[in-house]
């Protein structure tokens, strides 16, 4: 059985949207911080992990949503990572208010990427041993995406990568690219829906000095939106959310 | 004497820049959160406020930083709400290290806005009584503000307001002016500077659906950075800040 890792979080008001929702992109940074304060905790923290020239990255997110955590409520985050094969780990977070109910359940699957050459490098024991992971030999999939369809009609629109949204590992954080994904869906739609799950597949770092196209299409019959984040022609990152009216 | 209030506070990676440097938009997030528990421990949080047709806003703010707060340390940060006149609040927020070095001295400006009318609205006694600042008659100006002179040369970029940058105000939220003043001096100027001073005022409110435009013009001798936000022709925020070398 995987370690768990569990902490408080208390829901403040630059974590949510003007409805007082914690945003996406705050749901994931907080995970992530979780997840890197079990790995801290468990001499695997950032340093040991770069000293073998590789780092973490996301590859994919599969998000079930029954309610977003609100301002002003203490939440407890829940991790552990669950299984691991020759190149992927798959950890899960949990979101629980504070009567035990199970607010927001996070699949997650992490890689290790090779600092120079930015390329995947396999999952070591020595970096995964004190997590006590599940050895597996299949690769698992989370959530079936359906693609965007460019035949059909879609939105698009511009941004260009900002200072700010590059992390420590030089490209744009994970977390960034949900701002540019729910971002297009403008404002009257974002008012009236809420999530209720997100599957999200990374493709292709992105960079500073990057501009991006978050491109977008609704299905109206399922509530369905799908992504698709690119640079010039090059796909970087792919979505699919279902959402349900407020 | 005002009442004081002190909160801890860890820092974690993704209120961060690349380096691991407290961004500015954070600092003033987390500042304005202890003033807001203050103020609920006061019984004068948001509802009570709203419950007169009126709302906080931020006019100013003079900022005095001799270190960011770096990722992985605990800050403690102390504020209280010194003098207030007519229209205007004075209130100060202090950043100390560890060994209880000021890092970050943050000097604010409050006013109270008519909800429905978007005016300014007279500072009344039951708002502000129980925070027992001092009454003054004049109105304090912090620090000077050389503006961005149009007749020189200087660079221009567009930004789009987001949904998330709209806040419970309906309106956007005065530290994500921040990223876009900081953006517009581009990644090479971010990382090789870090801020001394930034002396900032807001004049109009920017709504979503408005596309802003960063204006910034840098003075080489002083090191000094002269920022204008505005909305078409209309001026909505000036700012100046000074840097030095890392």
């Amino acid at each position: 059985m995987a370690k768990e890792f569990t902490r408080q979080h208390e829901v403040v008001y630059y974590e949510c949207d003007r409805t007082g929702s914690m945003t996406i992109p705050m749901l994931i940074s907080i995970a992530i911080r979780i997840s890197e304060e079990q790995s801290d905790q468990l001499n695997r923290g950032t340093d040991f992990i770069q000293s073998f020239g590789v780092t973490w990255i996301l590859t994919n997110y599969h998000v079930t949503i029954s309610r977003l955590p609100q301002v002003g409520e203490t939440v407890s985050v829940t991790t552990k990572a669950q299984e691991y094969n020759k190149y992927f780990c798959y950890r899960t977070f949990w979101f629980y208010d504070e009567a035990g109910n199970e607010l927001v359940k996070i699949e997650s699957v992490f890689a290790l990427m090779d600092i120079h050459t930015r390329k995947m490098s396999r999952v070591t024991e020595e970096i995964i041993a004190p997590f006590e992971s599940e050895k597996i030999s299949k690769i698992r999939r989370f959530g079936q995406l359906t693609k965007l369809d460019k035949e059909k009609p879609y939105t698009q629109l511009p941004y260009r990568v900002r200072f700010y949204d590059i992390d420590s590992n030089q490209h744009v954080n994970n977390a960034i690219y949900f701002n540019w994904i729910l971002d297009a869906l403008g404002y009257d739609f974002l008012n009236q829906h809420q999530p209720k799950s997100i599957t999200i597949r990374y493709e292709k770092e992105v960079s500073y000095g990057n501009q991006i196209d978050s491109l977008v299409q609704i299905d109206e019959t399922t509530i369905c939106s799908r992504h698709l984040i690119q640079v010039g022609d090059d796909r970087c990152c792919e979505a699919e959310i279902e959402w349900q009216k407020k």
